[in-house]
């Protein structure tokens, strides 16, 4: 049986929550998501999770407005466009933000995740330059061509990575964004070698990714870095060797480091917190020759102040999306590492919560032992 | 017959070019240069050059005076002390501010040349903590452990190299810093794949040694970016493709840059002026996904102010000393392919001038066909 021979998919009504515009508070909505076109996929969202991102789409990066924020998540399959291959109706996937076309002159190589014809999208469209979703009346905007807040969502295919391993879903969700960046930062970007001197600066999913990513890759210094004493342990879980809380000293983070590493400074330090002023102790906390920064942290600054001297004595810093993941690639490692038990994300999932709680978010997200909110449809 | 058996070296009077304190005119002098203890060698200079650093260095950085600036040259081994081995009195040595000891962990690793055993020595001193030159009655503090503004200096062997190619003397002292400096930057920290695209800005030596690097690691596109038209013959001399005056555009570097390669940016951007305001735009200037923005020149400011989204977007800064290159290992291979005519300096060689005539130097400098200055003793 074919795709054609199914019924053709109707506009289905469901929930979601929406932000009607910046710094607005999220609101759980009844909107109609419209059947896939040709190169679509309609998801039925199995679980959603948070992302700091979705903060600070929702206080308008980048300003596209009413939208369904949400970039983490896994869903089934429900209906999909004429043109698909690959997938079919049921399967479990997840979405991402970059593409993996396997055939441009970017994901031939290595040193780039940043799919050329499947990019970051960050109009708030699919493809065709519209929306497949509308509440009240009023077209939605997607998210990063994800929008996970949602009891269904429609996605491209090129956005779309099967999830073929027995990952518990929740996991899966974690594994679609903010842990796979820092682990693929690790991994893929930085190319930890055995016996490397790390540093994460903030323990979110994204840091906890980079230590454990940085353990497995045989990283025999992990200094964890956060100003929250309840991420001590969360670290440790993952693999951290060392625990840093700033606000226990007067010195900088950069002395601090350096007094831990003999003077030197460590090999990796990666900036995970999105606040731009730390990027420079992040730089300066790596050893001069060969001491990288990983900045993967986004913020509402745009601009960052480097030292120059520091600079030039051979430092290097490296910016990167979703850690240097190339979806189709490489998430597939991760979901195996899962189910074997090599990645145990039980400790990531600090906070299961219904759709009708999400709009609250901001308020659970300041709860001490909060690491990742997961939503549950 | 050991060098224990010859007489002991002398106190030698010599001329000198002096530097007496920041901002103060270069002076010919008579000066004292005392024997070379243990670890050192005497040279005897025949050449020495004018590198950009040691106008910085006439200005206070850093800040020990009085000096003998000068760190590019080579000369003759006049006499050495007794611990000092691999030298013979005759050899022509360069010498490079920056040792390679070849059994410190940086020195094992292929990812820096910042050798720990023989570091930037900027307090202008020998590594016994004192100085073997001398003028009217007052120490002269040494410069990036070279000082080579002068017939005769001393330098610890650590950071001699000997010139054993058939390289003409005046290119030898190109070679020991400016020339290496960008040569190795596209060779040793960029390792530029063949078919890269470059961009150079600022085309001094240290940017036509980028420029003949990438050339000969096969890169396809080179853009030269001065805004001295005279530089245009000088960079296609050494394998620039094209040739950029920004003043003839009301358009950024950047740009200008994207323009030419089909909005994309190149692979690899390296900022030669130490102009740090043109930093932000070497990165800009770079592919998001891969890009990689190589930070050479030193200049009077110390902040760098960077884009933090042109960062994010899979970008890499990297800064160097010495452009990566390990002097005992490296400049060998920059020595012969200088003598097989590989490498062809003689259109760096602009000015010959006398030590005498070396005070007058910022004038020269102004000069529009002005690129390497060589000093002949």
């Amino acid at each position: 049986m074919s795709n054609q021979d199914i019924t053709p998919p109707q506009v289905i009504t469901c929930r979601a929550v929406v932000c009607w515009g910046p710094d607005q508070p999220l609101k759980l909505e009844e909107i109609t998501v419209d059947p896939p076109k040709a190169s679509e996929v309609r998801v039925k969202l199995l679980y959603a999770s948070v992302c700091h991102s979705d903060l600070l789409g929702s206080r308008g990066k980048p300003v596209v407005f009413p939208r369904i924020l949400g970039h983490e998540g896994v869903g089934e399959v429900e209906s999909l466009g004429s043109e698909v291959t690959g997938f079919k109706i049921g399967d479990v996937v997840v979405p991402v933000y970059i593409g993996e076309c396997g055939s441009c002159s970017n994901c031939k190589k290595d040193k780039t995740n940043l799919c050329l014809v499947n990019p970051l999208s960050l109009n708030g469209l699919l493809r065709d330059g519209t929306s497949r979703m509308s509440a009240q009346g009023k077209p939605l905007f997607h998210f990063l061509s994800c929008s996970t807040w949602s009891e269904y969502t429609v996605i491209d295919a090129s956005y779309l990575v099967r999830v073929d391993s027995a990952v518990e879903p929740r996991h899966a969700s974690f594994l679609s964004c903010g842990f796979s960046t820092g682990y693929g930062a690790a991994w893929k970007e930085a190319h930890i070698e055995p016996g490397s001197t790390v540093a994460v600066l903030g323990l979110g999913a994204v840091g906890l990714g980079v230590i454990k990513g940085s353990s497995i890759l045989g990283a025999t210094t992990i200094i964890g870095v956060d100003l929250n004493e309840a991420k001590r342990g969360k670290g440790e879980a993952f693999g951290m060797t060392h625990f840093l809380n700033p606000n226990q000293s007067e010195k900088s983070i950069t002395e601090l480091i350096q007094e831990m590493t003999g003077g030197m400074g460590v090999d990796y330090c990666f900036e995970c917190t999105g606040v731009t002023g730390l990027v420079s102790q992040a730089v300066d906390s790596t050893k001069p020759g060969g001491g990288m920064a990983v900045i993967i942290g986004a913020g509402d600054e745009n601009e960052l102040h480097i030292n120059f001297m520091s600079l030039i004595m051979g430092r290097t810093i490296k910016g990167t999306i979703f850690g240097g993941i190339k979806p189709r690639s490489d998430l597939p490692v991760l979901f195996d590492k899962c189910e074997r038990k090599e990645i145990q994300l039980d400790q990531l999932a600090s906070h299961e919560i219904s759709l009708e709680e999400l709009p609250n978010v901001e308020e659970i997200l300041k709860e001490a032992d909060c690491v990742k909110i997961s939503i549950k449809f």
